[in-house]
C-alpha cells in the first residue's frame, strides 16, 4: 500500500488486513508504555485545509506511538493565505524531508492530486464531500470488535444528510465491502440522487428500519447548513430522524450506535442516548488511534510485521522490542 | 493526589509537599540535559478554552522535560466552534489515550466538571475568576526560596482588581494556609464585596501598607475591563496603586517584587522597578516550570520518588537514573 | 558564533564554514534515520511576529533532527495581544529554559534587541526590510552544490520588489561576500534609492542582463503591495520582469533559476519555468533545512565537530555516533 485515497483502494481483503494489524496496535495503546519504535526517524505531517482537531489529534497521536516525528501545516497560519498553490505547498512541505502526508482539503480529490505531485505516501483525512476512508475503517473495526470478524448480512442504518457526507459515503463502500447490507436513511433532500456505485437501498422512514437493525451510525447536521432548507427545522429533524429515547428503546439491545462526532446532543442523538450501554461512540475514538497506526504503519513500515505471536514484529514487551529498536535507531 | 483543582485540595503538608519536590526539579532543570524520563510513556493534554501561551508553554514544558508525550487542544481551531458540548470534547480527548489534562476555561469550576466525566487526572489551569492553583504554587515556592520554608506570619500585600482575579484568590489562600498575613489591596471596586472565605485582610490605601512587606503581588490591569469604569483611568490607577520607582524606595531592601505576568509596564508596576534588585518576577517563570514539573510527577508519577539524596528517585545522574530508564522504557 | 542576526556577522569564512557544516548534515538528512543527537537536551524556541509556516517548519524540523526539543510562540495566540513587550516576552520565554530563539518580526533590528535582552542565542529568522540571513546561506549553499565552492566571479541577477525585500540584502550580501557578481533587476519605484552599502549594480532591463547569468534570482511580489503603484498591474510586471517561457528560452543551459518562495506562478515565474530543468527551487528548501541545522548547531553544539570523515563528530552510523548518544544523553 503506497497510499490511502479511497477505500475502494484496499477492497475486502485489504480492509480485513488494515482492521487485523489495528488489534495489535490496539493492544500498544493500552500498555503501560504505549508505544513502539516501528516508525522512528520517520516525519509525518499533517496538511490541513480545513479545521479538525478531532482527526489531526488521532493522527498525530497514532505517529507519535509508532515514534514517528510529526509536523502540522494548518491553513490558517500558512502561505496558503499568501496564494500558494497546492502543488507548491505540498512540494515544499515534502522537500523538508517528509515520509507521508495526511490530507484534509474541502475539494474532492485533493489527495489524489498531492499523490500525483510528490514522492511521500499520502492518507486521505477528508476530502469536500468524497471520502474519509480511515473513518470507515475506524468504523468497521469498531463494529468488528463487538460481532466478530464476519459482517455478512449485517443490517446497518447511516442516517442523515448522506447526500453531503464523505463518512457516509466511506462507510457505506466499507460496509458493502464486507457483505453488511446499508440502508441510507433521511429526508428526500439528503439522500443521494442516484444509488449507483452506493451498492445501498434508501429509505425515508426511520422508523420503519429500526427493528432488527444492528448498527445505526447517526450523522452529525451540519449546523451552518440549516438555513439551506433541506428541512424545515431542527426540531422536526429531530422529530423525524433523531435517535430519541424513544426511538432507542425499540432497538434490539445488542444494537450498536454510533457517530462520527462532534454530536449535536439533542439534535441527531438524545444525551441519554449518546450515553447509554448501545453507544460505542467513544470506543470508536480510541478505535481510531489503533487504525491511524495501521494505515500509517502498512504505508511506511518496513513489511517485516509479524501478525501472530503478540506483534512482537511491531515492537513487542520482550527481546524482539529491543532488538527493534536497537536496529532502527543505530545512531540517536 | 488524583487532580488538582483548587489550592484547598492540597493543605498545608500538600502545598509544602509540591514546593519540596519542585527543589528537586529545579535542579533537574538546571542540568545540561534536563530532562527525566519520569513520565515517559505519559501523555498530557492542554485543554485550552481561552488563549494563554504562557501558562500552556509551562505546562508542556515541564510535561516534555518528564519525557512525557504532549497534545495540544486549543478552543480557536477545534470542533468546539462547531458547537461540541465540553462534556463530550474531553471524552473524545481522553479516549485518544491522555493521562492528564491540564484545563483552563472561562467558566469557574469547568476544570471541577471535567474531572467529573473523565478518568484521566485533571489540573486546573485557570477557571473563570475563581483558582488558578499552580499560579499559587509557584508564587510561593518563589517566596520559600528566598525566606525558606518558614512563611509564618510573612507580610504580603496583593495589589489590584483582587475582586476578579483567580490568581489572587488562589494565592491568598496558598499564603494563608501557610501562616502568611495576606492584605489586599486595591480601590473598594476591586476588593472583594466580602472577606468570608479569603484568610486576609483588605486597605485601600496602598501607602498605608507599605512599610514592613515582605512580599508586595502586582496582579495584571486588564485593559479589557477599562470601560467598566471600576477605576477613572489607568493613570489615576497608577497614580493611587501603581509600584512607582517613588513607592518602590520606601520598601524595605529585601522586599520580594511579584507579578504573575503579563505585566503592563508603566501601569501596575514601573519598569525600573519590574527590573529592578527586588524584582523576582522572571524566577516566576523559571520556577513555574519546576512546580508544574512538580505537580504532573505527583498525579502521574509512580510513587517511588525518594526525596532526599538528590531526588535520585526522578532520574538523577547516576545510576539510579539509567537504571529508571531501563525499568520504564523497555521497548521504546 | 554566539547569534546569527546578519549575514555581515559571517564574513566570507563564516559563510563557507556554514555551508561546508552544511554539507555534512544535508547528508544526514538523507539517512534512514535522519537525525543525530547533537542537540540532545537543548531547546530551541520559534518566536513569531509574522506568520511563516515555511520558515518557522523548516527550523523545527532542524532543530528536531539534532535532537532538540522546539517550542513554537506564535504572536497570533499569545499574550502579545494583552499588550505584553517584546522584552518582557523573551525574557519570559527565556525563563522557561530555552538555549535559542528563532525570531521574526515585522520591525528591522528586532532580532537584534531581543539579543541584547536575553541569554539565549537569537538567530534572526527575518525582520521587517533588513535581512533574512539563514535565507541567503541555504541559496549560496544551493549554488555552491551545483558550481562547486568558488562563486568568484559568478553573475548573479536578483529581479523584483529588491527595495523592500530583506530577503534581495541578505542574499546580495552573502554573494558579494563570496566574491559573485551581483545585479538587482527591477522597476526603479523597487531598485534601491542608494546601492550604497550593496556591494551590486542595478538594471531596470531584464532583457539586456539576461545573457551570460550563472543564477537567475525571482523574488516574490507581494500581492498586498499591489495597490501601492510600484508598477501599473500584475500583468505589466510579468511582461516586463516575469521569467517567461521566452525569456529562460534565453538563458544558458546550466543556468540556475531560484524562488525563495511561495510563488506566484504565471506572475514573477511561469510555471513552466519553475518546474523546468534549470529550476532548483525545490532544492533550496531541502537544503534550507541542511543550513539551519548547521547554523543551530554551530550556536548551541558542543564545538566538537570533526569535519572530516564523514561527519563522525555529529552522529554517526558508527562507533561515533552511538558514543555520542551516551555521552551526551546519560540519564534520560
Amino acid at each position: 500500500m503506497k497510499h490511502l485515497l479511497s477505500i475502494d483502494d484496499l477492497g475486502r481483503d485489504g480492509i480485513e488486513d488494515v482492521c487485523d494489524l489495528a488489534e495489535s496496535f490496539l493492544e500498544v495503546t493500552q500498555r503501560e508504555i504505549p508505544k513502539v519504535p516501528a516508525l522512528r526517524g520517520k516525519t509525518v505531517a499533517s496538511v490541513f485545509y480545513e479545521d479538525s482537531t478531532r482527526t489531526r489529534l488521532s493522527f498525530e497521536t497514532a505517529a507519535k506511538r509508532l515514534s514517528a516525528d510529526t509536523m502540522t501545516f494548518s491553513v490558517s497560519t500558512s502561505s496558503v493565505k499568501k496564494g500558494e498553490s497546492l502543488r507548491d505547498t505540498v512540494q515544499t512541505i515534502e522537500a523538508m524531508g517528509v515520509d507521508a502526508m495526511v490530507v484534509r482539503h474541502p475539494s474532492a480529490g485533493a489527495p489524489h492530486r498531492v499523490a500525483s505531485w510528490v514522492d511521500a505516501a499520502v492518507v486521505n483525512a477528508g476530502d469536500g464531500r468524497h471520502e474519509h476512508p480511515t473513518q470507515a475503517l475506524l468504523d468497521v473495526f469498531t463494529i468488528r470488535r463487538h460481532r466478530g470478524p464476519d459482517l455478512d448480512g449485517a443490517r446497518v442504518a447511516i442516517v442523515g444528510d448522506v447526500r453531503r457526507s464523505r463518512v457516509a459515503r466511506s462507510d457505506a463502500l466499507a460496509l458493502a465491502a464486507l457483505g453488511a447490507e446499508v440502508t441510507l436513511v433521511g429526508p428526500p433532500t439528503m439522500l443521494p440522487e442516484s444509488l449507483a456505485g452506493w451498492a445501498a437501498t434508501a429509505a425515508s422512514d426511520l422508523d420503519e428500519v429500526l427493528e432488527g437493525l444492528d448498527v445505526i451510525y447517526l450523522l452529525r447536521i451540519q449546523h451552518e447548513r440549516r438555513d439551506a432548507a433541506y428541512f424545515p427545522s431542527l426540531r422536526e429533524y429531530t422529530t423525524r430522524y433523531g435517535l430519541t429515547v424513544e426511538r432507542a428503546a425499540r432497538l434490539a439491545p445488542e444494537t450498536l450506535v454510533m457517530h462520527p462526532g462532534p454530536m449535536n446532543r439533542g439534535v441527531e442523538i438524545a444525551p441519554e442516548v449518546a450515553e447509554g450501554p448501545c453507544s460505542v461512540i467513544t470506543e470508536q475514538v480510541a478505535n481510531g488511534v489503533a487504525i491511524r497506526m495501521a494505515v500509517l504503519y502498512s504505508i511506511l513500515g518496513s513489511g517485516t510485521l509479524m501478525s501472530g505471536a503478540g506483534g512482537s514484529g511491531i515492537g513487542g514487551p520482550g527481546t524482539g522490542g529491543s532488538e527493534g529498536l536497537e536496529t532502527g535507531a543505530p545512531d540517536v
